[in-house]
């Protein structure tokens, strides 16, 4: 079932090579050498003045040198010994902690070139660590998940995959599966004997096992693509109502941690708050923006479409300006599915009569003040709420990978295939012809059943180096 | 001499943390951790599941585990020991290997900071390394030049900068210095009894060889200066001579190096090229491309004033619409004291007739064409000759910081100041005050002599994690 060859093959023929470290110039930079020859070829360019050579050292050890090309010296570095089977990849890594000049990492990487290596391919180091039986093919994605994470929820999706999570579930149960599908495909060579080596009653409890976990992985993607992506939220009002001022507000807050992540554009940082350890991605309805009457309700309508992307909204008004039955006007003409929350702005500005007004009416405003940063932490919270996420339980599985929803969404029709046959007492052959498709799809999960095109799309995501 | 207190007050109390990669987002990143505190902080934030303790671990040794922060897990890491003394700074370091997101790059630093560490200054563990004697100051500061270097040349003088370089001469020579001062100083103790402790033979020889040596550095320090910032060339000529498919031909031959250095914008990558290693800065004369005459006139003026800044000028012409006469006008306009390089291009549309007349002409003319890439070698050998750079020899001693000039041209003042004394029978205490002058300045260069005004300038310019 496995058709790893082209995969396999590159793998046991090559030592790999790539900066492992982002690119640019830093303190210092990482190169990475992995493969059968990683420790020959790094001993060749490696230099140390008491006369260390890189083969004779222990796994785990760390060697001060030079790295030499010819007479020449490339640059003064540390050099880290793995050795198969315990390293990253399962084989032989080297790993060259260099001064961070990019000048000096191009002529390391060079020189390692010349000496035999190969450059690595995306995601090559970890296909490695997958091929070598070092991590399932689900908990190699969530390597690349993890690098990406930027927020408390993404990191810690990624962080509980990584550590086996579902996956390790799914594995479990798939292999009683699979000892059943062996079992029933026994039995149709003793067909006329009318045999029945697979206890049917195990069977079928193992099969609404099965189903009960695939049904609450695939209900728990909506609420790890949401934590994984961000929960997007609009903020709609009149012209004025302060929505710039409540957006940097929170930013202000908030920043500490947003403004550490780079990569993503200063517009989209400008719009993403993580609150609470979740993201949230904040909707421009720049439409109600507009001034005059008739081109206003051309905003509002703009504003709905908005509303219909996102999963709360944010009705945003001065509460100096408004009325209760015009926010209530406002109100009625959104239609939407997103949880509402409405805000009345500029309460430092307010009198007691407004804001008794609105504490009188049938509407639950929060108060708050964008411009002296006042109840904005009422905010977060019932953002918070809204979003409907409860502090992440480490125990609970949630899935967050599109490729795994679909796996996923195709053992469950596959097994309902199953029980449907179960009931309708199917033939031993046509049971076993579900079995394996059940078995095939959890299978590719974990990457017990996997092929060139998978893996290559998996891995081509991937940075160079990982 | 030395005034080291705040600095070093500074430097034992406290363990500092930074990352040391570059920062953004790749497979792994490095946070590095030095200070007598630096391993058991880290074994509070560090959890393997074989039950290791960081505490119990050799130096130079490599361990697997999760970096925790109470019950939840921020990463799995590779945690590096390494032993005070054998370590960069010379205090206890612990590197920290984790995955390449910047949010879990900043959970750690964040959770390092909250069990005890302060966030190091900009180049506060070369500081470290500096204080505690791994490094002299010279070496302290080729470790920033190595870390920016981006071409052969100015790589090759950080290294030799940063293996001892032309400071171990100084040292040798201050010390023997010192040593003279010395007795001269004790002869003072004795100056009734008219003896001469300094044999004063022996005295005017080593004066002679600082001064030498003095001279040699300062002369060194215009080519060590080229060979840092990149040798400055102008390419002036007509409208339509070639001079942008000059630039992108050389770009497309020598890119493969240049390419890889981010950082510099993309508009000074494209007038930088590196050519057998050392860097070239081409200069813009755009004046040259304007149309009518009267204008050009004014175009020239200003690609003369660009000529007074360059060390090269290449003047490109048309082979196919210029005459021997109109060449000879052309250069005749220029006077500069840059070096000429006449260069006649499109030659793959020129009729022998034309490449004859030039041929024939006094003129010492390059003959290439940028468009077809013919030829362009010649010019490569061309610029690297008049640049005036001969091979480095690893053993010549180039001087490339301003500093370093500064107080080598103060030291030789001072040691003529001696000389002169010596030549004028000067008493004692009078040379004493001199060599007094000249030991200053030297050991500034070595850091032998340093304060917290020097030291605070020279570390500012570090990145921060070096």
């Amino acid at each position: 079932m496995q058709e790893l060859c082209t995969f396999a093959n590159m793998i046991h023929q090559d030592t790999i090579v790539a900066l492992a470290t982002p690119s640019g110039e830093g303190a210092i930079a990482v190169i990475r050498l992995s493969g059968d020859d990683a420790i020959s070829i790094a001993s060749e360019m490696f230099y140390s003045i008491s006369g260390k050579d890189l083969m004779n050292q222990k796994s785990h050890t760390v060697h001060l040198g030079n790295i030499v090309d010819g007479e020449r010296i490339i640059d003064e570095v540390l050099a880290t010994i793995f050795k198969n089977p315990n390293s990253y990849t399962g084989e032989n890594v080297v790993e060259l902690s260099c001064h961070g000049s990019e000048y000096i990492q191009q002529e390391i990487l060079q020189l390692a070139i010349r000496k035999g290596c190969r450059m690595a391919k995306p995601g090559e180091f970890t296909l490695q660590a997958f091929l070598n039986g070092k991590m399932d093919l689900s908990q190699a994605e969530a390597v690349a998940d993890l690098i990406s994470s930027d927020s408390k929820a993404s990191h810690q999706l990624a962080i509980q995959q990584m550590r086996g999570g579902f996956s390790s579930e799914i594995k479990i149960l798939r292999q009683e599966l699979l000892d059943f599908a062996s079992l029933i495909e026994l039995e149709l060579d003793f067909s006329e004997e009318d045999v029945e080596f697979a206890n049917r009653e195990e069977f079928q409890k193992l099969i609404v096992k099965i189903t009960k976990l695939l049904k609450s992985l695939l209900d728990s993607f909506a609420t790890g693509n949401v934590l994984k992506n961000g929960i997007p939220v609009a903020i709609v009002g009149r012209p004025n109502s302060g929505k710039s001022t409540l957006l940097n507000a929170l930013l202000n807050e908030e920043r500490a941690i947003v403004s550490h992540i780079a990569g993503t554009t200063r517009d989209t940082i400008e719009d993403e708050i993580s609150i609470g350890g979740v993201r949230f991605r904040f909707i421009d309805t720049a439409g109600l923006r507009e001034t005059t009457d008739e081109i206003e309700k051309i905003g509002v309508e703009r504003a709905l479409e908005k509303l219909k992307k996102s999963a709360i909204y944010i009705y945003l008004f001065d509460i100096n300006s408004m009325s209760v039955e015009e926010v209530e006007n406002d109100l009625q003409s959104f239609s939407s599915s997103a949880k509402q929350i409405i805000v009345a702005n500029k309460t430092d500005l307010a009198t007691k009569k407004q804001l008794q007004s609105f504490n009188d009416s049938v509407l639950e405003v929060l108060f708050i003040s964008a411009k002296e940063k006042e109840s904005l932490d009422l905010l977060s919270v019932s953002l918070l709420e809204n979003a409907g996420i409860e502090e992440l339980n480490s125990n609970q599985l949630i899935i967050t990978n599109t490729r795994h929803y679909d796996a996923l969404l195709k053992s469950l029709e596959e097994i309902i295939k199953v029980q449907e046959g179960i009931d309708n007492n199917l033939s031993g052959d046509l049971l076993a012809i579900d079995l394996r498709q059940v078995l095939y799809y959890l299978g590719e999960i974990t990457g017990q059943v996997s092929n060139d095109d998978l893996l290559g799309n998996i891995f081509a995501n991937f940075c160079i180096g990982k």
